[in-house]
């Protein structure tokens, strides 16, 4: 007999007990699972780009010793959630063993190769060996277990797409999915941060939604990201700026909008303070998504007033519905995107 | 002629160059004004409160003290924004000259007696003389000058409504004004920390917009709140309960609402990690306005994806559109609510 388990994962939860598993600082990574959980043998680990740059830096891009963090994170918290930035990331793996109370609620089945959509923040997880880190698309080959709670969204890899591609860009299919339900027809959008894995998506999605009256705008410092992101055409225009720079955004902002401004903001950086130049890239009532979870919140909504801007701003969810089908339909649609994808994430 | 302004003040921004008025170090207070410019001579400064507190802390309660401190504060930056805390607060004052370029944009006129809704931590200052000091309720009458910004927000103080009341009750304007435009007849609508200054507001807001086929429910920690917005009619129902403790928001809420759950939620707490009783309270594809600085972005975004919800999640903008008039408006409306606001917060 399985024990009985809470959909959400509190009977997880070590400290401090009745929160659930995400803000949780320790939780259960015992590897017996509860009737209402999914054991998965881990392949791979897809650490969260915030999370990851931090470990980097604290680890000065040493391997050994990214490998040293990576491991006393699990082991001090039973998750990989990173102490320094909150976040986690996702993983894949193989199914092992379905909890009794699942059976007949969906057609998952031992040995389907999965990726879990919800954070290793709160993932109960151990490693057993790290076996190789891609430095570059944030990925961590390991041997490993995890368990998957009852609420826990996940996706079946397909086959027509290769897996770590699927991987990657299935952890922030929030981003696209959610520029596909505000980006109207003949908006302006900007995308900061547009040059990297979420922003490409973003700018692409929002291109297909704008349409030919709208405008699309790429914003990044790097001119490697110009290069690219023109040559998909994926973007109107590209502004090289440091988006930390507030005044310098808003007015080469004003520049390509002909003084217009943007009705829609997607902040997908992964660095922080750019919660102004946000604001000001939008009009005085646009909507700005924050993708970037070195988002802060008291920056942007003290910024906002402090300006007198009545915009509309959004945390981003990492989860919308049809987020992974929508998001894979992307790479399947657009063989240009999907190869750059392929040789930068994958 | 006047020079001309930038909107936001980055032409008084004297150090470190190119950053917006709130984050930078010092600021040009001359009460020479740009052609955007508004300048008042001000009556009082309501020092934002964990500022003050450190204030008299520093100065051991001695008034003599408190003066120079403040003093040395505006002599360094231009403004008085705490160098410990970070923060302003705001200011009473009378208009005394209107830049040439303001004249026909809004229906101010020299003599207005107004409150400054912008922070004073971006706010020009110059103090001449401090008259007196209310330590209980952070006030400081002075004579002096400062200056508004053309994006700074305000609002007359009206001659119906005792000044403290005003200046209290405009301090947490925006979350009346929000729940306004968010709450849809026949909503059913969760306030969480609704016994307090904004949340009280947002109740009563809520009851209005949501009509007779909606539900407005009311939960905070105590009892006495629980008579108090009972007997004021602004709740249909009331939970007591720690919003910390996700798992029994959520059941406490599914039972009154049999088993709906609410498709608007406003959080109005002054205390950490309420996010995900937020989220829990919702229904899956609800609305969370997160109203209290203490809101953690990772946590929203991170906890509404760990559990599969697809909830809209919002940042608590302060400045909304009409947000002052629209809260005054509140207190003319409610004489009972006006008694309690008196009472609790004037
Ligand atoms: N909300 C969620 O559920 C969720 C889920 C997953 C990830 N995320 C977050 O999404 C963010 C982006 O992830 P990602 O994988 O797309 O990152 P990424 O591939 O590293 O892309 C980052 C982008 O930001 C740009 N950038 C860096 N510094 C900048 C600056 N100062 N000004 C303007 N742009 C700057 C980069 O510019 P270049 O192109 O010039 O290099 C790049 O285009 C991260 O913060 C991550 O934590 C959120
Ligand atoms: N976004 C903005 O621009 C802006 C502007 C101003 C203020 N704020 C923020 O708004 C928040 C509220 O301000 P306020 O002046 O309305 O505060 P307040 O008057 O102190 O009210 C706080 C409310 O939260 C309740 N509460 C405390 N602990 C709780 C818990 N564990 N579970 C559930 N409820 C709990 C209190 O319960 P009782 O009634 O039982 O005491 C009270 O009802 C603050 O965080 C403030 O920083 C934001």
């Amino acid at each position: 007999m399985m024990k009985k388990g809470c959909p959400f994962g509190t009977h997880r939860v070590i400290e401090p007990k009745g929160v659930l598993p995400q803000p949780a600082v320790k939780i259960d990574n015992s590897m017996e699972i509860y009737d209402n959980e999914i054991l998965i043998d881990v392949h791979t680990l897809n650490i969260d780009s915030a999370s990851f740059t931090q470990i980097k830096q604290e680890a000065n891009g040493n391997e050994e010793k990214i490998k040293e963090i990576m491991l006393a994170i699990v082991e001090s918290r039973g998750k990989h959630q990173n102490p320094v930035t909150g976040s986690g990331g996702m993983l894949i793996g193989t199914v092992e063993k379905i909890g009794t109370a699942l059976e007949g609620k969906s057609n998952l089945k031992v040995g389907d190769k999965i990726a879990t959509l919800v954070s290793l923040s709160l993932t109960p997880l151990q490693i057993h060996e790290i076996i190789s880190i891609r430095k570059e698309i944030d990925q961590v080959d390991i041997k490993g277990k995890a368990i998957l709670f009852e609420s826990g969204i996940y996706s079946i890899i397909p086959n027509d797409l290769p897996q770590n591609l699927v991987l990657s860009v299935l952890d922030v299919a929030g981003a696209p999915a959610q520029t596909a339900k505000l980006v109207q027809p003949g908006h302006k959008v900007v995308v900061i941060g547009g040059g990297g894995k979420s922003g490409m998506l973003c700018l692409y999605e929002a291109k297909k939604r704008a349409g030919k009256d709208g405008q699309v705008i790429c914003l990044a410092p790097s001119e490697g990201s110009k290069e690219r992101v023109m040559s998909l055409n994926i973007a109107d225009n590209f502004i090289v700026a440091d988006a930390t720079n507030a005044v310098e955004v808003m007015d080469k902002v004003k520049e390509v909008t002909g003084g217009e401004m943007a009705d829609v903001v997607i902040n997908c950086v992964n660095v922080a303070n750019t919660e102004m130049a946000s604001i000001l890239a939008a009009k005085s009532d646009g909507l700005i998504y924050f993708f970037s979870m070195a988002t802060s919140f008291t920056k942007a909504a003290l910024g906002a007033e402090g300006v007198g801007r009545d915009n509309t701003m959004i945390i981003g969810n990492g989860y919308t519905k049809g987020h992974a089908e929508l998001t894979l339909e992307i790479m399947r649609e657009n063989p240009e995107l999907r190869r750059v994808y392929q040789e930068l994430y994958a």
